[in-house]
């Protein structure tokens, strides 16, 4: 279906089959083949297949009161290249432990109204677009908020789309971005393709999808906030919302111009990101004062008032909470003038960036600084508890650092079986990996596998004296003592240990 | 009963009344004669009759299931004798709207089992001690922490208590304090005494009392968290606590040493000030970005983990949001050694700090920067909704300022009659107030008088055309945009206006 001229591959992680990537990007006609079979429905393109973009065209594919056509479109890149074309081949591209994400993908693979493709001339048939890039569209340097690839894909809507079209900016964005980017860079391109602007429509509605068994759901029967650029543009995102979401369950919630939306998302984000960075400081203290934070925790969550308090751990992951806070300090700095940061949110991922490196230091010191050639297990790699989210993982941070001092470090996650940051296979067979000895054990996420798991505290004792550093506090009080009779056990958060 | 040798008075705001405090303290008489009326019965000192220690004081003399002798001890200052004096007179100290605190004081009355004084020989009746001084312990000077006062008034109780004394520390300090403060002072004055210390107890346990019309109940009828710097110190506080506290209802949780309680109750209220200082700082970029805060928070705190997210506001008062971050992290360096303090929870006290800088500056930018003789009106003393207490207002910082600037400032409180930190009369009739024209009426506190209320915005339209300024937003969007006919209308929060 497209003109392939092979150059660079790209390799599924679930098949292993490689795809060779065109260099020359023409699929009209396969996205023309697909339109011809919808005749009289709306198009809806979704760009970005990542963990959101995907699962998001699925739902629209299943809308509630509507039948839409759906093209999911990504990049040409080793990274996406391979995602197009298996969702095309009957594999979806993303591992969920919701049974919904099989059934969705089966009933559009039955209705045959999602097709995938690299080719910007699917704007052309859109009627709205959904703008899901959840990477690749907010690069953080340090400091600076690059748009440049965001404002790239804009431009290519702009370029392709329809005169009246929605342009639905789901993705997460500096408030401001609808208003200040998206609209202007539309504008233009309508103009200098020599078609009206009036009729352009840009909304803005962010999901708050939590990858894990109620994937489908968390988009789908959710509560969500909209917005647009004018009244025209609020009204269109409702009509659709409203296709595709449980509103009746799940009321939609219009706020008062694009800011407003763009802002609620970063700001629960910050939220979040902030409150873990007060528990992470706090475990610290909790550590240096001989006191168990967690019963600490427990005895104040019992105020109703109080129950959002967080847990240690090892800090935070995610496409959220590592940069959600940045993008609106600098957006309150670069697109409305302000001199003032949002110090209590930057300092807040500030935080949460250096726990990783605290818990190496602290495993250092242990060692009496060198950790060189120790036999490391991580037992988690996943930046949530019982899903296989690597994104931004922070177990990436204690993993660089023990290889970078010289340790041989061994992966397991029940639900990761490949590291896509890191290009590792990931072994999920936790008793294989036991019958290999340990110098040193860390438990990096919270999965159930690993709590109250009889089989695991006895592997563990069979295991050659070693170190045991649980950094999310799953060992229970029990767990605990009976490890301490032979291996020596730290937990983050517990300084009566 | 007192030896008097006139030379300083205290007043009674309540009464007028003026009382001469004695150079020469001698209650013992009096601490007979009351301890005579009541053989058989354990003595409960409580010190300190502030805002917690004398409802705290109410509670014990009408315990659950035991009937102590109460004492209510604290100083000889003009700020604290009237208290003393007015305790036996029959005229409570502190005025509230829980109905509970005039029935729990007639019972006490009418069971005579409640008796105060300033002598520090009351400590040679105490079966145990409850440490309730809520002010004078805890002094911040810009970044250090003066336990001389706290230390002096456990002295007092180390060289006068019985050697089985149970010391109940139930006053808010740094973490480690029970055990690296209390505990040695007492046993050196026990020392000094030539009595043994094997017998002495010393626990922790914190209340999380709340001013207002369920003051009462939120000491009786409410979750505690206690701790012994040993086992049958815990135990005693155990003991105690379940003759006062409805536990059956409300359980008890022991936690594993005096730290872990004394670090639960800095945490929660670091918890709460860092999370308004939060919304302190996004408050302002709404302004800036022309967003509605407060519809943003609606829309978030649909999810039930953010159900806690704050609402912005002039910033916070009161004893323990003010002043326990900081107390904490003072601990983690100055007790436990570490060098890096809780950087979170102290950016968060320097937040709230600079709010009432930020809303007076804002109102000097809207006036050229010059405020001299205006009329300004501000609508509450009080940093909390429907509670008269003035402890560290946030208002007191805008008031200031403004008066500095050469402001005629009135103030309007429907629940204070007497500014103790300012010793200023507050006017309680805002209709009377009303009546003079001012240049700019601020809302500063969100007391429940002036939320939907159409007589107030009546009021307000026959002013003559001013400036109003909502710091806590309580106007509605009707209510706004009807004063916006007459006056200029601002809120702290929205950008929108």
């Amino acid at each position: 279906m497209v003109k392939e001229k092979p150059k660079q591959q790209s390799v599924s992680p679930l098949t292993g089959k490689q795809y060779p990537i065109p260099e020359i990007i023409d699929d009209k006609d396969g996205i023309n083949a697909f339109i011809g079979q919808h005749p009289g429905k709306k198009v809806v393109v979704v760009q970005g297949l990542g963990f959101v973009g995907s699962v998001m065209s699925l739902v629209v594919a299943n809308a509630l009161t509507e039948e839409y056509a759906v093209i999911g479109i990504d990049l040409p890149t080793p990274f996406s290249y391979w995602k197009i074309q298996s969702i095309n081949e009957g594999i979806f591209p993303v591992i969920a432990d919701d049974p919904k994400i099989g059934q969705f993908y089966r009933q559009a693979r039955e209705k045959k109204n999602l097709y995938a493709t690299c080719d910007a001339n699917a704007y052309t048939q859109a009627d709205l677009d959904v703008k899901k890039q959840s990477n690749g569209n907010g690069h953080l340097e340090d400091y600076t908020v690059d748009l440049s690839p965001f404002k790239k894909a804009i431009t290519a809507i702009g370029m392709n789309c329809k005169p009246d079209v929605l342009v639905l900016v789901e993705t997460t964005v500096p408030p401001g971005t609808s208003q200040k980017v998206v609209r202007p860079i539309l504008e233009e391109c309508l103009e200098k393709r020599g078609l009206p602007t009036s009729q352009l429509k840009v909304g803005h509605s962010y999901e708050r999808v939590m990858p894990g068994p109620k994937y489908v759901d968390s988009i789908q029967n959710f509560y969500r906030v909209y917005s647009g650029t004018d009244e025209a543009a609020a009204d269109a995102t409702e009509k659709f919302l409203r296709t595709v979401i449980s509103t009746n369950e799940y009321p939609l919630t219009r706020l008062g111009n694009t800011q407003a939306t763009e802002m609620a998302k970063v700001l629960e984000n910050s939220y979040r990101a902030m409150n873990i960075a007060f528990m992470v400081e706090w475990s610290r203290f909790a550590e240096e004062a001989g006191v168990n934070i967690y019963e600490v925790v427990n005895a104040i969550r019992m105020r109703p008032t109080h129950k959002n308090l967080m847990l240690p751990g090892l800090g935070v992951g995610g496409y959220c909470l590592t940069k959600d806070p940045l993008l609106a300090s600098w957006a309150r700095m670069n697109l409305f003038g302000s001199n003032e940061p949002l110090e209590q949110s930057e300092i807040g991922v500030h935080i949460n960036d250096q726990m990783p490196i605290f818990a190496f230091q602290f495993l250092q010191s242990q060692y009496n600084g060198s950790l060189k050639d120790k036999k490391v297990l991580l037992l988690g790699v996943s930046y949530l508890n019982d899903v296989g989210d690597t994104r931004f993982t922070p177990v990436l941070g204690i993993y660089e650092q023990l290889v970078g001092a010289g340790c041989n470090v061994a992966l397991h996650d029940p639900h990761v079986m490949y590291w896509e940051e890191k290009e590792l296979r990931v072994n999920n067979d936790l008793d294989e990996l036991l019958r290999q000895p340990y110098d040193l054990i860390i438990v990096t996420t919270g999965h159930k596998d690993y709590r109250n798991n009889p089989s695991l505290i006895n592997k563990l004792l069979d295991q050659h004296a070693s170190f045991i550093y649980d950094t999310i506090g799953i060992l229970t009080d029990d767990e605990i003592k009976t490890l301490k009779g032979k291996h020596i056990v730290k937990v983050i958060g517990r300084g009566d240990l």
